[in-house]
């Protein structure tokens, strides 16, 4: 129903609302054939044999190139769907830009009232939409390969500035040690030097279990420290300031009607009548 | 002013529109290291010998990296920047999303009025963020570097589907002839087989009068056609859509006031109130 924007989605989220804030949720994100789905396999099979009710999400471009995409995420990810108590799905985000960004924290309300301990997000891309939707979690881990390129652009991207786990993978490769080493030098010299840069290889399944307790020790860092209801609290301000400014937009366009901007195309382009001008005259004529 | 974000950058927009519509907008994207800069210096000096008046606009995300990559692509287009009628200027897009989206067509308007003839803005990566921007032009280049990877990925996230002319950068490497065949038989299979696609080696200057004449050739395509009016048009009742969203965004929030919104943050926290109802509450309270 999210998904296709059921106007029923609303009163869904709605009414499963006060059943939520139990789930811990962690976004994942990084740039493509950088090994997260392989990663959030991993950790999903990891948290599952613990116990633990697992949901991922994961936001894919979509295209009709990436039916074959997001099959090979399905192939990857299926020793962990083939688990009871674990949910996957892939979310297409392609020409709904706002949509994926509001759709994701929406689907995690549901799952997290649907009992799902540990809500996971993959993001592909580095981009700020990417950034957007990696940051409506509790924890962020951004995924890099080894070698200086993703590096340079996790940081020039502003990423790396939102990340709260790194995580190098593909440790078993050459050059993943000093990707390690020149992230953990790159971040003392933001003055970050404790957050925590790991080398895993999802593969071999090496500094997996070192990746885990990082992920559990800054959840119990936040939740005690009460960053983690801060970051909450900041991101449910942001969900209302977003449905404010929505209602205001909807009310406004439904009263002047799009067919009277429209109307006006032929001014803005002659240059006869400028954009803010035309605004102008439609928010005076409201009253 | 404009990159300040003065308030008086406004009246100066909108002083110069009368005065705009003259200058022919090229956006250039493409994935970090595709060339981009290179072919931009390329076209720009190209242009420039021509006679016509250019000016860049180069949008890179922003970060402390990033003073020595914006000193990079400055020296990287330094042979253009040497001549008179070339005016160049990178934009630093972090932490201004909507920021950057809305001031490079604002910085076109100005340097449109200022009489330049070209403007051609160069934007990094292939996020969403990226292709809006780029899509704010009269034209939208591509540029991949060759391999398959650069070309699932611009397929992937949508940014092949907003492209009007293709470059394969580099042409001059291994694998380029091949992928230009690939991305011609893409093309074909998405119904669009009349989309150049040129192989460009920019260091070599080979290509680069084919390209020329393409983009030439696209622009009095489109103008003849009547495509680029409609796309202007579109545009504008885009900008005049923004313009009133925001307005009534901000109307709301001093009227509202955001420590009103603040203040629930521990309702919404201990979800004793969601977002939603929060919104409908002050909303009604509005009236």
């Amino acid at each position: 129903m999210l998904e296709a924007g059921a106007p029923r989605s609303d009163a869904l989220v709605e009414s499963a609302f006060p059943m939520t804030g139990g789930m811990w949720r962690i976004g994942v994100t990084g740039p493509p054939g950088a090994g997260k789905s392989t990663l959030v396999d991993t950790l999903v099979r990891e948290l599952s044999e613990g116990g633990s009710r697992v949901a991922v999400l994961a936001v894919d471009p979509s295209s009709p190139f990436t039916g074959g995409a997001l099959l090979g995420d399905r192939i990857r990810m299926q020793a962990a769907a083939a688990r009871p108590d674990v949910f996957i799905r892939s979310l297409a985000s392609r020409g709904a830009l706002g949509g994926i960004a509001t759709m994701v924290p929406r689907a995690l309300l549901l799952l997290d009232a649907a009992g799902y301990e540990y809500g996971i997000v993959e993001t592909v891309g580095t981009g700020q939409s990417e950034i957007e939707v990696a940051t409506t979690t509790d924890c962020t881990v951004l995924v890099l390969m080894p070698g200086a390129g993703d590096l340079v652009q996790a940081f020039k991207a502003g990423v790396a500035e939102v990340a709260d786990v790194f995580v190098v993978c593909k440790s078993d490769v050459d050059g993943a040690k000093r990707t390690v080493q020149e992230l953990r030098s790159r971040l003392s010299l933001d003055a970050r030097p404790t957050t925590p840069v790991l080398p895993v290889s999802a593969l071999r399944g090496d500094g997996v279990r070192e990746l885990l307790s990082e992920l559990d020790r800054f959840r119990q860092d936040s939740q005690r420290g009460g960053r983690a209801a801060l970051r909450r609290r900041g991101q449910l301000i942001e969900e209302t300031n977003r449905l404010l400014t929505e209602h205001v937009r909807v009310e406004l366009l439904t009263r002047i009607g799009a067919e009277r901007i429209e109307a006006a195309g032929d001014d803005l382009l002659a240059r006869r009548l400028s954009p803010t001008e035309l605004a102008r005259r439609l928010l005076d004529e409201r009253v």
